[in-house]
């Protein structure tokens, strides 16, 4: 897995009041982890019909979501519609920038990766995706804003896959109303399991997860199953299809690798690493993380 | 500075044998460790002479020789004329690769790497760079054969530089007949020292070395002044001077990647790492090392 620190300002500023204790007895049934078969997570029907949609903060604050989605035959349409709960009559439009990549003798479908920004706070937006009917719509609600006590709730999961147990895993947590984000910290689908790391399992999962991560965001962090690096068969670039399906807005912090990266969401300060990149004294991870943890203390950086 | 390790397998079969003690009273003088101006490093003369020639092993075992030159201001010739001692009459041309680069304000030269391989071993070879009147030879001599009580004498350098005291170390070095081949330990233009990293002093370096590395391979390893990572001037790609111009026989030990790698030179298993690339659990590297480690037992591998 990989590595995600959690700073939340209510900790820091109101160490008093703060008594995090147990939420929950739930403890999960054994389901039998093994990979639940391909056939059952089927693309959405409709010919070209957007799928495995997405969504994670797009900028440093949380008043920006960057929406992907997967397009299996044409790049368009490649645009995505949105407005605010209530203004329908004023709709937005934000075309998205596409990528697709090859990983041995798969080729993936059109990946897309729209940024909205300057959305208002705590609000609640709805977005479509796809064309007439193939329309799919989906919504997500922005957080308030950043500020040392603030009440918001993180889901945190890792190491999820795409097994019966991982099902009840992510089933249970979309039952919980409470969870408003999650902190993905790293190993996700587990398509590296596979020979020559099949990734339509990188399909299978984004259709998995998308009854969540369409709905509120996730934060990505990348673990060691993230790598897919298989020299035996001349796939030599580490995160390869992770970095093509998963976007974060890491240059809203300076960071010059989407491995690395900040956000502020409510009261938290979320700092995401990554434990299968250099981060050796000098490295750019390094000097990345030496120059954000001043950023950490004081309220003045707020908002 | 960088990482190398050096196993002599002199030492590992014969060590009864074997005493390395102090060979040399030599102390250097303290010459002051300022930079010498740049037009003390002066292009060789003619229109388009081929500059900064550095030369390093090739292949696995000593056979093969990467020669690399600048053309700064086109990039033809772009071939190697080689030949062994007392066979001119059977001369060789190889072509050449050529790169080059931009860095910040910066435009390299012409940036050529011609492997040759093949060549027999513990012998002496003349080869040529350039055209007509501006033909430069130079020469160099192939290693032993791969053994375990095969005696080769290497040079170690790290962090030079070029300051006054840097000049004195490598012409100490020059003047010692003993060196037959240099293991460079990292670190070493220091061109990331100057404003905007001017690249003017990896070509200022390039043409300080070519006394030494011109005639006998110096064995490459990437040290913290080879990052030349720079966001302030938006230049995010690790190492970018260093391996456009340094090229090592990566492939040839199944390394993905020019920053690790390992070759055998007479009773020598040479490993390079890079204390600045991800060396975590899982990581390219870790999983070379990893795979690498098993070849030096054993001299059925020898060869």
């Amino acid at each position: 897995m990989g590595f995600i620190t959690v700073v939340f300002h209510l900790l820091l500023h109101t160490v008093g009041l703060c008594s995090g204790g147990s939420t929950s007895q739930y403890v999960r049934k054994a389901e039998p982890a093994i990979d639940i078969p391909l056939e059952l997570f089927p693309q959405p029907s409709g010919y070209n019909a957007p799928e495995q949609v997405h969504i994670t903060q797009g900028d440093l604050v949380g008043r920006g979501v960057i929406i992907s989605w997967v397009t299996p035959v044409e790049r368009h349409p490649n645009v995505v519609t949105y407005w605010e709960d209530g203004k329908q009559d004023e709709k937005h439009k934000t075309h998205s920038i596409t990528t697709s990549y090859r990983y041995y003798n798969y080729s993936s479908g059109y990946i897309h990766h729209a940024t909205i920004k300057k959305l208002n706070y705590d609000t609640l937006y709805f977005y479509e995706l796809g064309k007439q009917n193939v329309t799919r719509r989906f919504s997500f609600t922005t957080p308030p804003k950043v500020g040392p006590d603030v009440p918001y709730t993180f889901g945190i999961m890792g190491d999820l896959g795409q097994t019966y147990a991982s099902k009840q895993t992510l089933d249970h947590y979309v039952s919980n109303p409470k969870g408003q984000a999650v902190l993905m910290v790293g190993d996700l689908s587990y398509a590296d399991h596979y020979p020559f790391h099949d990734n339509r399992r990188w399909d299978s999962w984004g259709r998995f997860i998308e009854k969540s991560a369409a709905y509120q965001p996730w934060i990505w962090t990348a673990g060691n199953h993230e790598l897919d690096f298989a020299p035996e068969i001349e796939e030599y670039t580490p995160f390869k299809p992770y970095m093509h399906r998963y976007h974060v807005p890491y240059r809203a912090s300076q960071s010059t690798s989407p491995l690395w990266y900040s956000i502020k969401r409510a009261s938290a300060y979320i700092i995401v690493l990554s434990s299968y990149s250099a981060y050796g004294k000098y490295t750019p991870q390094y000097k990345w993380l030496k120059q954000e943890l001043p950023r950490l203390t004081g309220p003045r950086h707020h908002g």
